[in-house]
């Protein structure tokens, strides 16, 4: 046998999906993980357990694995290069994975590519902030040009590692000047709502689009995405699409890059963030599209031609699963899977503990109100917030 | 976590996508395999190696199991017995599944609720068989009945265990006869294509249909299965499927039942086989129904409402791929996934060897001529029998 084996670093949800969608490819998958309970050390059967910060465990797991690919951005960029000087190719490479690393960095290549980005600076104090902030006010606005967004340049998601900054005041008492790390300040963009476009690219240049979804969120984490993006204009949808396969180009990503967007008051878009592994606002493509992402990062990271994108249905909704007060999701399944026999449930096997990503459901028809109506009755039910 | 522990005995590839498809819900899955080199046990975390016909090796398993399901139907009747004794929910149970393992209980039985079987005897030897073949001559033949199939009533599939008699001398010299097993006698059967009847049927008696397909042999073997079966009137699917739909109940099938059938030149349907798990003429609704039959095989068992069994293709087609005398299919995959970015492949990890079931693949779409020849050019490459 030929078939190639896949290193993923990181034992998450987005491992465990992978897996799953490696599984009729037939290629072999070995995971790094933290702990043997993990969501992917759970389904996997070739697991190492280990820290991945510890160069010695990850050239250990290396050794065997035709390519290594990750779960999170999280790998230290020097343990990447030498695997690399290992000879074992490392998809996307530590070049590309860099700017999904360090929000200074995305944002300074991102300016030198010339794509649309909110109005940002690194900052090392509330002077600085203050000033950041004044710059933004239009002429003869008499304001302070306050609210501003904070973000660590590294190792933030999901709302965290972001500050929402209303005046000097607040600046002055920022918990990421106190840590002493550096930080990037963004204007706080007027957007109507987020959107993604997600692409997937391969190591000889072939990439595929994905249609661009709505991103929606509560409390700064993902609690919707609707795809495609309901009435988004074929132009935008266009440049979004060609925004995010020139990013994934010009950065040299291999595997899957999720770009997310504002899409402002005023018709443009913004990017938001970079992601390059298999993203929370491309769960849908499991039941929503002819080729789910997951299984395209696998053969983008192998090198094989991608498979094909489009949807499968008029319209695709994913609700996250949060966790709630009742920790036993199993039994409301009797109730989701009989009122709705077209549910598509995706659990991760993590404990469940409350505001905790457990999983998600995606739900696909031809009528928007009603698929999302299922969406968020299922999502609402496993969590607790729906008793009927 | 309440989620539940399903043992899966058998770690052949219909273990390994029943895995795939319990990722997704969460559940824990447990395999007793052979070997870890089982299709299987490749892929799943928790795998204890060991011999399913060692009733110790069985308990010792089923320990910590809240439902015990089948990869295959060769565990003794004896043995499903006393993990029932021990409180272990066995699904299907032995009540059911002894119809699936001796096809002489299974002939009595259907016999019994009166379905439509071809002409049938249990025979000991070749005058029983010249008997049989004789009784079978429509009045004023002059014909001596000939030629008949003769059957183990245990441990035949995929046309192994199956002879085709041509004459009382043949009769004389078959094998069975000489291995001093039981047999059963069965008419020729002119028939003008098979079909198979996929159904679902949970503890508390829920159950679902599949569309009827057509089901395509070569040499014996599985070759392409149709879904829905092509040109089929809309009465005889009808029938077909609750036919199926009758015998799960009357024989208390838990989990998936496959009925193979024939439709004959004078429009009836005849039952040939019955097969309690997943079944190759179900591999097609992994990429073209709404709900697998794998999903709904899990579901079942563990009685969960079940999911929705209707396509979301026009036509599906699948195709199985056998082994042929090149080694390396992972090579073959550049050209098929290049050539069709629809194609869905799913491989099931084993050492290819000539005639044996290495994988499968399935495409989908609005024109049966493209999807069926999509899927045979790939089948074809993968195995070298097409080689541009």
């Amino acid at each position: 046998m030929t078939f190639p084996v896949v290193g993923m670093v990181g034992g998450g949800q987005l491992a465990r999906m992978t897996h799953e969608a490696g599984i009729p490819l037939g290629i072999k998958f070995k995971l790094l993980s933290d702990t043997p309970q993990d969501s992917a050390a759970q389904v996997v059967s070739d697991v190492v357990i280990g820290d991945y910060r510890d160069l010695d465990t990850l050239r250990d797991f290396a050794r065997g694995c035709d390519v290594i690919t990750f779960d999170h951005e999280h790998v230290p960029t020097e343990h990447l290069r030498a695997l690399e000087a290992d000879g074992i190719p490392v998809r996307p490479g530590p070049d590309a994975l860099v700017h999904a690393q360090d929000k200074g960095v995305m944002r300074a290549k991102l300016d030198e590519i010339g794509v649309p980005c909110p109005r940002h600076r690194i900052v090392s104090d509330a002077d600085d902030v203050a000033a950041f902030a004044a710059e933004g006010l239009a002429e003869g606005d008499e304001g302070d040009g306050f609210p501003v967004i904070l973000k660590t340049v590294r190792g933030g998601y999901d709302g965290k590692g972001v500050w929402f900054i209303r005046s000097a005041a607040d600046a002055a008492l920022a918990e990421p000047f106190r840590a002493g790390v550096p930080v990037l300040a963004e204007e706080k963009v007027d957007f109507v709502r987020e959107l993604a476009a997600n692409v997937v690219r391969s190591p000889h240049g072939q990439a595929v689009a994905y249609p661009v979804v709505e991103s929606r969120q509560v409390d700064g984490v993902c609690d919707t995405v609707i795809a495609p993006a309901p009435g988004i204009a074929d132009g935008l949808a266009l440049q979004a699409g060609e925004l995010a396969l020139r990013i994934a180009k010009e950065l040299g990503v291999v595997g899957h890059l999720a770009v997310e967007l504002f899409e402002t008051r005023d018709g443009r878009i913004l990017v938001n963030e970079l992601a390059m592994r298999p993203h929370n606002s491309g769960h849908w493509t499991q039941d929503g599209a002819i080729t789910s992402q997951f299984a395209n990062h696998v053969r983008a990271v192998l090198d094989l031609p991608l498979g094909d994108p489009r949807p499968r249905a008029k319209w695709t909704v994913m609700a996250n699963v949060l966790g709630g007060d009742y920790p036993d999701m199993y039994s409301a399944y009797l109730h989701c899977m009989a009122r709705d026999p077209q549910l598509k449930i995706h659990m991760y096997g993590k404990d469940v503990k409350p505001g905790r990503k457990v999983g998600h459901v995606n739900t696909y028809g031809d009528d928007l109100d009603d698929v999302l109506e299922r969406a968020h009755h299922a999502a609402g039910y496993l969590r607790g917030t729906i008793t009927e």
